[in-house]
């Protein structure tokens, strides 16, 4: 293991590729289709935390009763209403260049994405990543997704680096709050549509516009060639 | 003029109905129609902005040619794509009783929305809200849209009250500037998915997280009987 030797370990949605919004839209009508009203804000804030979490937490606020049956009817409409909604999915500016840089630089990178490699794959394929060639973790791998930080734990020891020095980029406090706990080096990107100021108070170090904002500034967090 | 007297004057869009959201992904259609590639969050920040303002904002950030055609074809897009997400569209949570809370109460109240009447018309009858019985102020019949003041300002002298006392509800930045510029009291509310910090920032006194909460503590910005 290279102790000190920077690598960087990115989520997927909302911060390399732009689909948290079909994501939420995806969510509401999941949930309307199980006769659950939900304001729209609220399921906005909650993405980006593991699929049984997110479904635990937000069903807690309506006070509807949690059964197996419901969530797993909650995820395969949302799965269903994705798909259609996928279309608009486009990755963030600068995504690809952002990690074709690492990778002329020789700095390691990985993904570590909440969701399950069936949803995933889409927004790898739109990204040009291979999950056989790349260091992918997905939920699948793991028992607990974010804010818990096997995640990044994961991505950090199948690239056998220090986590102590990956720089972990996500766009979601759920990110950030994940970071902390495996002990890397939060950034945020405002390209899920939160705010700077709730990503600093979750523990970002630096908060950058999107992929191509970061990328302009990567000296500053241990990006330099 | 009852001076002193508090008046409510609310905002529609992401105040009073959780419509944002679909707004949002409705714009990104109309762009992508036009050849527009622009990130969904930066659609985000702008929404509640006056239609033309909020084009000329995204499209000076993607470096198009803005002319009278692409705004005209933007504008019908985008009303197109709305009129088929709007199924999706709620009032928010305690909306309606928020209304009826300051009928009762007998604290004269308005809308004042950045849209036009031909889209409003749906909102408001989602909301139980008859045009030709409220106090309902539209772009049609002000000159500037926010966040200049001229939506607020006529909302509060068809009210005849004093708008230095008027609350002034609203989920975005521009309405709390709009709110500033007219020399009104702006309180936020978390429902249009902007943070708190940002509202603080721009001039919130109090942010609540949806107009039942507001209605919960109504109190606290001189909603009593």
């Amino acid at each position: 293991m290279a102790h000190n030797d920077v690598s960087f370990l990115f989520d997927l949605d909302g911060t390399l590729v732009d689909s948290v919004y079909q994501h939420v839209l995806a969510w509401q009508e999941a949930l309307h289709a199980a006769d659950i009203e939900l304001s729209v804000w609220r399921i906005h804030r909650r993405i980006g935390m593991s699929g049984g979490l997110f479904t635990e937490m937000l069903l807690r606020e309506v006070a509807v009763e949690i059964t197996p049956t419901l969530l797993e009817t909650l995820q395969k409409q949302h799965a269903e209403a994705y798909g259609r909604l996928v279309k608009w999915v486009r990755p963030l500016p600068g995504a690809a260049s952002l990690l074709e840089y690492l990778t002329r630089a020789q700095i390691p990178w990985a993904i570590a994405t909440s969701g399950r490699m069936a949803t995933a794959k889409y927004n790898l394929e739109l990204l040009g990543v291979d999950p056989a060639q790349a260091a992918v973790i997905t939920r699948d791998e793991v028992r607990r997704a974010k804010p818990d930080p096997d995640l990044f734990l994961a991505a950090a020891a199948r690239l056998k680096t220090d986590i102590a020095a990956a720089v972990i980029v996500g766009d979601s406090i759920w990110d950030m709050l994940a970071a902390r706990r495996a002990r890397g080096l939060g950034v945020g990107v405002l390209s899920g549509g939160y705010g700077q100021d709730e990503l600093e108070r979750s523990g970002a170090i630096r908060v950058y516009e999107d992929p191509a904002d970061l990328l302009r500034h990567i000296d500053e967090i241990g990006g330099r060639t």
